[in-house]
């Protein structure tokens, strides 16, 4: 059976999320381990994951290639894949891509909303594409197996990403910017760069991210897929559903603003909203997949398209991804 | 045929280092990447050491497990195992064990002469023996599959490590106190309780560890090992060169003295000869380890014996050791 995966998930982590992962029947997970971290304070949440790890291996293990998937989908647990929405954890130093992939890191952002040493964030005024150090950290993330991951990026660096990588590269979670225009939806001849570069886009369930916000219907958002997949070919999407779930609103001003301001960035909220929307009521946390598969069914996918659009197309992504080169 | 093992090196690493080992059909090699480094620090040694390895793999190649050593004699190269002299590279923090298991860290001293936050080093007058984090970190590395090298320790320390432990422990580099009494070497009821609680000893070629140092006979060399043998069992032993090749005398500071003083501390050198003493010409590098094989024989071991010296029951000890626990 094809597994089911989710290409990006940032909860308050707990006994009770882990249980949910498995009532969902979701066999991996692409968890953010770092917003804002140094390398050190990165590490530091490693070893949380590792306790974590530790207490539940019922439900849980880490995961580090793509045939952990198939592993916990044989064992009835959930595999969890480490990332970074930010490079922070390799700081100015090109020789923690390798230490990282050792740790089991497989996913990292290129930039999180601003500037960064490699590429433009989405937030930016001006996007000079990817810098001196973003080509040669492109260049050592192939080498070794770690996916440049474009979410948080701007158009232009997205662009030349996909261009310069030599692997397949990724939008763990995002939506076409034509259905809900937020900056960091993504416009069309980006998700072609990265699509056309047999690259992977996952569609987010963060209201921010969706037609109408909270109030989206599924409906809207299983029509979207449909029109994004018929533009782009069915096999170049999944699901990356951002879920913040049970999160304090203290972290999503983390997020936002880490330790590059000392103002507030609302980001995609507002003064008047600064928390977490509330996530639709067909999709509130990982027991709901299963009424995304039924949306996906109603608006004319095959089964195996759904179960493509479900997992499929991720777990072949894992498997181009995750090893080093020779 | 059966591996040939070295249990400890610490040289000024080279090419001309690397292709010496294959020169002397060296398997396996236990380096130290960490004397007094810090976690980042030590980091940045295995950065080095991942850039030795994608320069140089038709030589050398990260080992991590027993069976990359067999791999290495399959493909004629040498596998390059971690492991620090100190615990530095912990900090305070028990959670870096298997953080550095995964970074690929295979042995640990609980100290380097010094009182350390787990146990007492040899060079100190008091020695409280296994402290409380010391306690709790033996049983990390046992879980993760990390080997308690007591190499550097003080005799009461070393003895409790080796009740505390349940899996065998190790010292990867020293001779018996009563061939050659210097405050490394180690006595008879130290060598008694790590071998017959199933753990090693590697019989080391650093001069100040020999009788009469660098003027040291090979037949008094092996005279002993023989001895030794008979005494605790044949196949508790190895070989643990603590070749410190090449170094520039600044080096051997660096070992002695660290950031712990602001004096001159000679160890095991002197005022007059504060540098690294030269090696006994019988065995100067990697490429002399035949002459340790033919010694062996010379002084009555068999062929099974030699090999389980040169390196098989290291090889048994590396399969037991370093494969986490369920």
């Amino acid at each position: 059976m094809t597994p089911r995966i989710d290409a990006l998930q940032y909860a308050n982590w707990s006994e009770k999320v882990f249980r949910q992962m498995r009532e969902g029947r979701v066999d991996a997970v692409h968890v953010t381990i770092a917003y804002h971290e140094t390398f050190r304070e990165t590490v530091r949440n490693v070893e949380r994951w590792n306790r974590w790890f530790e207490r539940h291996p019922d439900l849980i293990f880490h995961g580090k290639w793509a045939s952990d998937v198939a592993r916990a989908r044989a064992e009835g647990r959930t595999a969890i894949f480490f990332g970074f929405q930010n490079p922070g954890p390799i700081e100015d130093d090109i020789g923690l891509v390798e230490v990282w992939h050792a740790l089991g890191a497989r996913f990292m952002q290129l930039s999180y909303n601003n500037q960064s040493l490699l590429a433009t964030g989405c937030y930016e005024a001006e996007d000079a594409g990817i810098t001196r150090m973003g080509r040669a950290v492109i260049a050592e993330m192939n080498r070794v197996g770690m996916v440049v991951d474009m979410s948080h990026s701007a158009d232009r660096s997205t662009i030349e990403a996909a261009e310069i990588s030599t692997r397949p590269i990724a939008i763990t979670h995002a939506n076409p910017h034509d259905w809900a225009p937020a900056l960091r939806n993504k416009k069309a001849d980006v998700i072609r760069a990265v699509t056309q570069a047999g690259g992977m886009m996952g569609f987010s369930l963060y209201p921010h991210h969706l037609r109408d916000k909270s109030d989206c219907t599924l409906e809207s958002f299983c029509e979207m897929v449909a029109r994004t997949a018929e533009t782009h070919g069915v096999h170049q999407f999944g699901i990356g559903s951002d879920l913040c779930q049970d999160q304090p609103d203290s972290v999503v001003e983390w997020m936002r603003t880490g330790r590059w301001t000392k103002d507030i960035d609302h980001g995609e909220g507002s003064a008047d909203a600064p928390g977490f929307p509330p996530q639709p009521p067909w999709f509130r946390d990982n027991r709901d997949f299963d009424n995304i598969a039924d949306g996906l069914r109603r608006v004319g996918f095959d089964e195996a398209e759904v179960a493509a659009l479900m997992g499929g197309n991720w777990f072949r992504f894992f498997e181009e991804s995750f090893e080093p080169r020779g």
